[in-house]
């Protein structure tokens, strides 16, 4: 028992089922996982994802394919993140999966995971303690998230003794047609497995949370393994299905008004102008400064993500073109927010940001964003509180993702005063081409300023960092507010370029 | 003249506009640009696409900056072909411009575009011309049936004349901040240009079509240039807002139905049935033959893409189940083919079924197909005659390119009489489990057998091909019908891994 470690002492003791009372097992535990996934289905109310992980050759890749042959694989996804892509590489690390998530109904079965790399990298001594301990953190963090979009995360830590591990990659070593598939990371897992299992055994620990605790199963007898995978899955689908939500604890409370009732906005200066002819001037210089940085081949090792969020009316669009105007478009993309399709409705709420996340050497600009959550969505009561108040540290955590793989990140509020709104709404009203612009919506939304200008205090508060920064922009004047934006868009942009590249994204 | 090719002739007697008349011109033609595309949007009938393609130096790059300033970015997908990426590598050509296809409402410019790399590998000589004129024929194709879904297609072609060309490069070249632009393609282009403008010539005059057409522009003068290529733009979308379709046509008659009134399913053999005992012994030798076929070193190189189509309840779903069963699941992926997403209804047809299609090594099974088009969509008149008149030929001409891509393509029709689809459709009834799977529309489509059995013989006739054979499989014996499945599909397999695989899949 000398190679056990404490953790998995559980999985090395032998566990064995005999194969009458498997065969006996079997068709009564796959109906039920059958009839259990068609429920799912027909529902469509939560997605299930099944994270596969473990020692090599304790039975993994078999697992995937017993579940797929025990359910109907029409509507399981399985995925395996065994090679990085050109897509991949120059993205952050969770888009691929992200994009790979299950929707609403479906069922997810990731062999391998976020977990992989981070493992990997601490085995290999590529990173230090610390580091590992933050990535942990954050994928606690991010698997809370999932689990609080109503994911039903499933998370299966398949062993095997060393002595038993060898064993397996002897044995496929010898296979003529199945040697092809050893990789080199397994080799080098196996080599050094007892610092394999140590690093097992920290990330298990951190990771096994109230809301999607590991399940480690002994995978030396296939029977055993098969019927505790597969009884365990049932077991949390069905109490998913028969209506028992995840804890999550209780939320903080909501963020009390000032005392004074004054908010940021209403502090804030809005009487900053510019002369049109000194505009003009600033536009041309500014522009071609952000043409210069924006072609410039270090740009070619970061990307650039930009938010526009401003009350109607505010002169998002306008300003978009402003900055477009000097970029090439071959290399830059607007995304405007507006309501979700129905594939982005079956996905977590950021999921439809995810999906437009820039490339190195590419930019994004957001015409509305992610923080729809804490405005809109929580203004108007489309989500429950627990959702926008969890929102706050989620962004945070999207957006370190994001700064942490080479983006650079700029955040804009628009701010103008309601008379200024008011005038802007008059103006579109009484011009034709600009009729469409203005709906009963807007004409509401002014009714809730107040509260909007609340929201507005609490994200800035929130959501505002070193590697994200939020500017508040007057924007009752265009000119002045194009001019501001411009400005710290190259100011920021010039000053990430400056910085030196991390090795792993050159 | 003596550099002068016939066809770009026009674009080459040095057009200018003075800069007043352009400055006159352009604010009228920014105003009727944006206001078509708000009303392009508005409605959401159609996508507009912009193919911007010719000589480098003559203004691409411009013109797609142009067009973003012009109107409004937000709505503006701009996709530039420039690299090849492992994701496209692994799959048919076409596939990343299917990725990329704007949706109805939006407008989409790609720089580059499917005459990029045909148009150099004949200038590199490394296509035989006939190659080039299949590949010409094919992109003719491709277009005519994009318009057909209801694509506006734009192509520009920007010219410039040789000695405008070289001076154009010389002059990026000895500019520091942009040189690193210049790629080595641009300059073999350069100095092929004799051999470069031959093959565009070809390419453009064999794809100037009716419904298609191009429009080629002197990129000499930037100011002749822009308001040429916004002007084009403006009456393209203008003319189909108003209401022109583009004439395609008349379509070919529809099949008739012959004149006994027998289709081949009426002359099919049912009886064919096979003993439990026979079935497990041979169904474990044929998983058993998949199994290696799947995992042979050989499918790195391939995909594999199988169709199961056949009335309700012919047994494709327990089919498909037999199948996987033998397969690694991170190799494969099955896709049932329901209800169109929104994202899905905002694309052309085909859409829907390459956003699936398996790269090299992988394996995608469809439970219905694209042959819904020429199935329950024509028997139920869910789209036009002409809609599924010409959907034999576009789909012959998908999955030749699959097949061109490395794709083992199986078909299969499983085939069942009425009687015992109702025996079937009775047992489903009584059985609590299998209840959900029949409903009113199953039961309203067996009255329509006749015309269902006539639309199957019309398409095994006309898609059955060499590379892509339909398999009618005798189903009313369920574990017959399996075996027959899984032989074919090993038999064509094994026939393909045996084949010499191109140099360029390598």
């Amino acid at each position: 028992m000398n190679e056990t470690s404490q953790m998995f002492e559980s999985a090395e003791i032998g566990h064995r089922i005999g194969k009458k009372d498997y065969r006996q097992s079997v068709p009564m535990l796959r109906q039920s996982l059958l009839s259990a996934q068609y429920q799912l289905l027909e529902k469509s109310g939560f997605p299930v994802l099944i994270l596969i992980n473990g020692v090599d050759g304790a039975g993994k890749r078999a697992t995937v394919n017993l579940f797929n042959e025990w359910m109907d694989p029409r509507h399981i996804r399985t995925e395996a993140f065994v090679h990085t892509r050109d897509e991949d590489r120059v993205r952050p690390e969770m888009w691929r999966f992200w994009q790979a998530l299950p929707r609403k109904g479906r069922i997810g079965v990731f062999l391998g995971s976020w977990y992989t790399e981070p493992i990997l990298a601490q085995v290999q001594q590529r990173e230090k303690k610390a580091i590992y301990d933050q990535r942990l953190d954050a994928i606690r963090h991010f698997e809370r998230m999932l689990v609080a979009e109503g994911v039903l995360l499933v998370k299966l830590w398949l062993h095997l003794p060393k002595k038993a591990a060898v064993r397996h990659y002897e044995t496929l070593d010898k296979d003529p047609i199945n040697a092809w598939r050893l990789t080199p990371q397994g080799r080098e897992r196996l080599d050094r497995y007892d610092d394999f299992i140590k690093a097992c055994e920290i990330a298990l620990r951190k990771t096994s949370t109230g809301e999607a605790p590991w399940m480690v199963i002994e995978g030396t007898d296939p029977a055993y393994r098969s019927l505790t995978a597969g009884q365990y899955l049932l077991d949390a689908m069905r109490q998913r299905l028969d209506g028992h939500a995840p804890m999550l604890g209780t939320a903080a409370p909501v963020p009390p008004p000032p005392l004074d009732s004054r908010t940021l906005l209403d502090a804030f200066d809005y009487s900053r102008s510019l002369a049109g002819k000194s505009y003009a001037r600033k536009l041309a210089q500014l522009q071609a400064r952000l043409n210069a940085l924006t072609r410039d081949e270090r740009m070619l090792h970061r990307s650039l993500v930009v938010v526009f969020e401003g009350m109607d009316a505010a002169g998002k669009g306008s300003t978009i073109r402003r900055v477009t105007q000097a970029m090439d478009a071959s290399r830059y993309r607007v995304v405007p927010i507006a309501a979700p399709t129905d594939e982005e409705r079956a996905q977590p709420y950021l999921w439809r940001f995810w999906r437009h996340i820039p490339g190195l050497g590419h930019s994004v600009l957001f015409d509305r964003s992610w923080y729809g959550r804490v405005l809109v969505e929580r203004v108007e009561g489309f989500c429950s509180e627990a959702d926008w108040m969890r929102a706050y540290d989620e962004i945070n955590a999207f957006e370190a993702q994001l700064t942490q793989a080479g983006a650079v990140v700029v955040k804009f509020w628009m701010a103008i005063t309601p008379d200024e709104q008011l005038r802007r709404f008059q103006e579109r009203k009484a011009t034709p081409h600009k009729n469409y612009k203005i709906t009963d919506d807007d004409w509401r939304n002014r009714d809730k300023w107040p509260d909007y200008a609340r929201a507005v205090g609490d994200m800035t508060d929130r959501t505002s960092s070193a590697g994200a920064p939020w500017y508040i922009v007057a924007s009752d004047d265009k000119l002045f507010a194009r001019i501001e934006v411009l400005t710290h868009l190259c100011d920021r942009l010039e000053a990430a370029l400056a910085e030196k590249v991390p090795k792993k994204r050159r």
